[in-house]
């Protein structure tokens, strides 16, 4: 292991108030609740947390706010990659001068078809830039949503360049042979699996855990399998866990777990999204909700 | 026509110290030399202007220094379209009150297989924020990058809650059957068309002009276009333009340009690019400029 995360974190939702702003007190505690929950750690501003509709000096605000109220900056980390490079260094740069324990690098996603050299030089650019020791960098392979990702090209260039800063990934492909193909080149990489449907499978190779959506809404369960991996019914316990993503699969992943948490919690400000994301019909809910109960 | 801007509008290159930092005086007489050229407005922060590869901070100063140049603001539609809500107002309220003809208004475009119901929420967010009558949106449709685009839904929804703010676009889709059907739905919308190659097909459908990436480099052959539409031997004219655009197609379209200019004016200055975009390399370079000689 080259980080000192592993296990699993929760990319965190993030409540949000009527008129739209985030609810920073409600967000603190909901990360002290995951922390107590199960959750190894956090990674807040993720795909699932929105954050790519929070403006830069709301995240800034916010992450300063989560480490004041006394979440160990040391099990974080925050989302950074912006399209623009000056941007992503100053989130970056932010999220080592706190100590947080990394942060979670989206490539630049505005501009496709861009070479492996360009998004290499993106990323040695922050790298340089932020210029702090303390920074240690996991890249975020998301290409069903950012469409932009990392070819085992540019990992294993960065990995030469920055042994020291870039320690890991979160792969959120989907596409379990990329991610075997992660674990084959680069042996020494902390990789997080970006669902919990392949945490066996992750842990098994070698891999650090989990950076899963479902751990907003069942860190323990997750948290179960992680710690008894080795156990002899872990598959069936991975199976258990899979009811779960199962039941959800069919709705849009983030106001479907605002859903399960507003319903929970009997908090109906948790459904409230930043557009472009819209909250599920009252049909969908109700599925929705129906299986989920179904599969505990 | 809705608005107040029409004609040919150049996607200003943005050119770059060696340090990568914006190299706002030259890129500010480059604009003037635009306007002196032939383009009847700039639209500054556009794709091509690298726009996504600048800071949030970088992109309000600029704008900002642009018209403290004496650089008309009723002839600009900057570029104002960022994943997030607040950093897209911000940029939106800085050129209302800057004065600027319009702005040019991306989707929020990392989310995929969003809702027409969130970008319509997203833009109406962005307009309701803003508060400022001096606000004119032209929306940007351009999927082969942004992937998020406009449907005529959406635009039929924002014109009816908004007719006296949203009041044209760019269609950048590339897709001539869409930019027909934008007219055929809504005749008194100011549609540009992204690519010069449309332009006179544009104009006859009673669109309002281009915004097109080759306007850095021959302003004046499509202004004469544009001034000559109803001409007898427009279409030839149009022809001898498509020159312009079949020697640069084959590469990378933001490196060429900068390298026509490099060429052009003996500053190699204006080569260097942000990653994660790159430079052509010395055969594309050499092949590319030679096509683009015989295009003259």
């Amino acid at each position: 292991m080259q980080g000192t995360l592993h296990g699993v974190l929760a990319p965190v939702l993030t409540p949000m108030n009527d008129d739209l702003s985030p609810a920073t007190e409600k967000w603190i505690a909901f990360c002290k609740q995951l922390l107590a929950d199960g959750c190894t750690g956090l990674a807040p501003f993720g795909t699932t947390s929105e954050a790519n509709s929070l403006g830069l000096d709301e995240r800034m605000a916010m992450l300063e706010a989560l480490v004041a109220a006394g979440v160990p900056a040391a099990k974080l980390m925050p989302g950074v990659g912006m399209c623009a490079i000056p941007d992503t260094v100053k989130l970056s740069a932010q999220a080592a001068r706190l100590g947080c324990g990394g942060v979670l690098l989206l490539p630049p996603f505005y501009y496709k078809g861009v070479s492996d050299e360009g998004i290499f030089r993106a990323v040695a650019e922050v790298i340089e830039r932020v210029g702090d020791a303390r920074l240690k960098v996991y890249v975020y392979n998301i290409p069903p949503i950012a469409v932009v990702g990392y070819s085992l090209a540019v990992i294993e260039r960065l990995l030469s360049a920055y042994p020291a800063t870039v320690v890991g990934m979160k792969d959120s492909s989907g596409d379990w042979a990329y991610q075997k193909s992660v674990f084959e080149a680069f042996p020494q990489f902390d990789v997080f699996t970006g669902s919990e449907r392949y945490l066996l499978a992750n842990l098994r190779l070698g891999g650090v855990g989990t950076i899963s959506a479902m751990a907003n809404v069942i860190p323990d369960k997750i948290r179960f399998l992680y710690d008894n991996y080795l156990a002899a019914n872990a598959d069936e316990v991975q199976e258990r866990l899979d009811r779960f993503r199962a039941a959800t699969r069919d709705y849009a992943a983030i106001p479907a777990l605002k859903q399960i948490l507003a319903t929970r919690t009997g908090d109906r400000g948790w459904l409230t999204l930043r557009p472009p994301l819209t909250s599920l019909d009252e049909g969908a809910t109700q599925a929705m909700l129906a299986k989920f109960a179904a599969a505990q």
